[in-house]
């Protein structure tokens, strides 16, 4: 039977390796400058509610005070501060209570030598007031009040625009905002504010194995694990994902797709070498493929480059070569790009190793590990298509290219997921 | 002219402050016995791809198996094992080379002895093969192969099952669904999954001074902060917000918001012991006040308790104090509700304190820092109610009921916001 019968077209496929792979390192310098490169996104106005984690597009000033007039910083007595002069336990002064003061009712009148106005934390200062007496120094007595100890002037007052004046910078250009930046928005008036636009992130999932979520996998297919697990990893990482339909092995199909308009594309799936792996091939014609075969486990063949001015990643179609090539490079140039800090959103934990970890020198390895009360568990793996791998994991350690792994009981830093 | 005259009603109001207040300590534990007392939340079956973040209701099993069928686990030639026994360089062992087998397009015939079809990763092994030999350890010879090394039997092969099998259990009950999950998940052929219901989070402001969210403040008013905040902070902690508009400090008003369907209530204003602050009185006249006044700066004046079977949580309006017992307390009730890890939230890092931090024994501090280069500055705040030191702060430091302060340069932990 001949090697190449007309039933088996790609019997001559390439099966070798990369000839050359580039480092981590270099790799990762290619995306900040490729984001770099990019330019910043543009600003968009989104409602306050919708805000929180956006990314600001631009400093905010106040174009209010805050406190936008003098307010009473305790509950006590609204009082001239010179009254207080002198008064102890042992020489009680005497004031005219005038009325009481509240945040949602202000006293009307003024408050003149002599007299004092009950007030609440909160409250306008009345006219003429220039000192809040703690309630702790006073006893109230029908329509007196009677001072047992001295103010100052100014105490317990906050000062109109003593917190945030006009015109001042209350947030930074950059800034994540959290519920409290909301909320000091909202005090200041604003209903919207400008945040950079989500970068628009395409994910290209080809393959013809392939079964579409939904469909259970049967006879010799398989059901995409990569379209969704992508479509959340952008959303965490501030991307507006579009996840097309899955795209046969066929150029042209993916020519087209990669045609479509976007800040980045994420393919998955014939980002090697082989005869099927039509996707570098294009990017080398057509555009630059920069970054082609790198020196890591698992994820080796991951490509990146530029094609009509969008930033191109090629992910292997295996689904922890897929993560782990995201979260190395494609995640960060999202990050980057939505104006976010650019490196990874997992916390560090230091851990033991529970036993050995082997790498070669010159590969990164990304092991994914099981940590239990401080101790790390690499997790046994027979290949990296064992999706279930990172979901049993609860995080990862680096083998850097200079190691040759770790040994049992070493102290490790594990990544969590 | 009288301490009460018809022009200020509420000159009378108790401005002592709590006879008692609860250890911070107490309130957690009445925080996790009403939760438990509440019980499980029901579930809801959500589109996987809208279900990243959300927390799985019951142990999910699969119905097929991964690998559904016997495949490569890497690239080389799907061959008889036997047939490679006793090859090496020097004893190179020729077979026939059938054709190939791709993932997307298998092998249609059968493996037998001395015949061989080249593979690759992920596709399906033809009948008869029961190894794969690594393609470095073959020479590709027009129609023939020349086998340089050994393989066992099952090398390089993923067995049916081997990852999971038909009724694993891939993910339990109680699982914050992360990107790789949902990636699992659609590999299985799903398509939705059963998570538990978002606590429905009520959100009652009030006081007559607030302007709602959008219009500036003016005159002695001043615009509601808390709503846009909590709602933030709610949908941080996996609850469903709703901010209803501003209530007036009346009340019945108060009393027919306290009965809208929800699961928990978070009422900011009203919360402490004066006469306009209504809804304490409410809850222990129809429900419970299990929690009023705690031994805390800020958020003195919280309170928790039930009503109709709801959770409510009385927050004092002051922002800063809102956000801090919305952390301590509400955010809590919240997140375990939903099935989520009740503590904060927040990173925590080492940090050295800039200058001292003092204290009360008898009451925990939540002290908002500025952090730089591992050290953390107390930030200086004149009032509770500079919202903007949560702005600027990077996070938190807690001062515990049995300390007096941290001296400068004492370690400290900071919660990162």
């Amino acid at each position: 039977m001949p090697a190449s019968s007309s039933k088996h077209p790609n019997a001559d496929v390439r099966m070798r390796g990369f000839t050359q792979r580039t480092t981590v390192e270099d790799a990762l310098a290619w995306v900040d400058s490729a984001v770099a490169d990019f330019g910043a996104l543009d600003s968009e106005d989104v409602p306050l509610p919708d805000a929180a984690g956006r990314v600001t597009a631009r400093d905010i000033r106040s174009t209010v005070n805050v406190p936008g007039f003098a307010r009473a910083m305790m509950d006590g007595l609204a009082v001239i501060a010179d009254d207080t002069s002198g008064a102890n336990s042992y020489n009680a002064l005497p004031l005219s209570l005038l009325g009481s003061c509240f945040p949602s009712q202000p006293f009307a009148g003024d408050v003149s030598h002599g007299t004092a106005v009950q007030i609440m934390t909160g409250a306008p200062m009345p006219d003429g007031a220039d000192a809040v007496l703690p309630i702790e120094n006073a006893q109230l007595d029908g329509s007196r009040v009677i001072v047992l100890g001295e103010v100052s002037p100014g105490k317990h007052v906050g000062q109109m625009g003593e917190d945030v004046r006009v015109g001042d910078i209350v947030l930074r250009a950059g800034r994540t905002l959290r519920a409290q930046d909301i909320g000091l928005l909202s005090s200041l008036g604003f209903d919207r504010v400008s945040v950079v636009r989500r970068p628009l992130v395409r994910v290209l999932i080809t393959g013809n194995e392939l079964l579409p979520m939904g469909t259970p996998p049967h006879g010799f297919r398989i059901t995409d694990a990569n379209g969704p697990m992508l479509a959340a990893l952008i959303a965490r990482d501030g991307g507006e994902p579009i996840v097309a339909a899955i795209i046969p092995d066929d150029r042209e199909a993916i020519r087209a797709a990669l045609d479509e308009s976007a800040d980045i594309v994420l393919v998955s799936g014939g980002s090697s070498v082989g005869k099927e792996d039509y996707v570098p091939a294009l990017l080398a014609e057509h555009g630059e493929l920069a970054v082609h075969g790198i020196a890591m486990r698992p994820s080796s063949p991951t490509g990146m480059g530029r094609l009509n001015g969008k930033l191109v990643f090629l992910l292997p179609g295996n689904p922890v070569s897929c993560l782990c090539a995201y979260d190395f490079f494609a995640g960060r140039a999202i990050r980057a790009l939505g104006g976010r800090f650019p490196d990874w959103p997992y916390a560090r934990v230091g851990a033991r190793l529970a036993r050995k970890l082997v790498s070669v020198v010159g590969r990164v390895d990304y092991a994914r590990v099981h940590l239990n009360n401080g101790i790390a568990e690499p997790l046994a793996i027979s290949g990296a298509s064992v999706l279930s791998s990172v979901t049993r994991a609860d995080g990862f350690v680096l083998v850097p290219g200079d190691s040759e792994g770790f040994a049992e009981g070493a102290k490790v830093e594990v990544f969590l997921y």
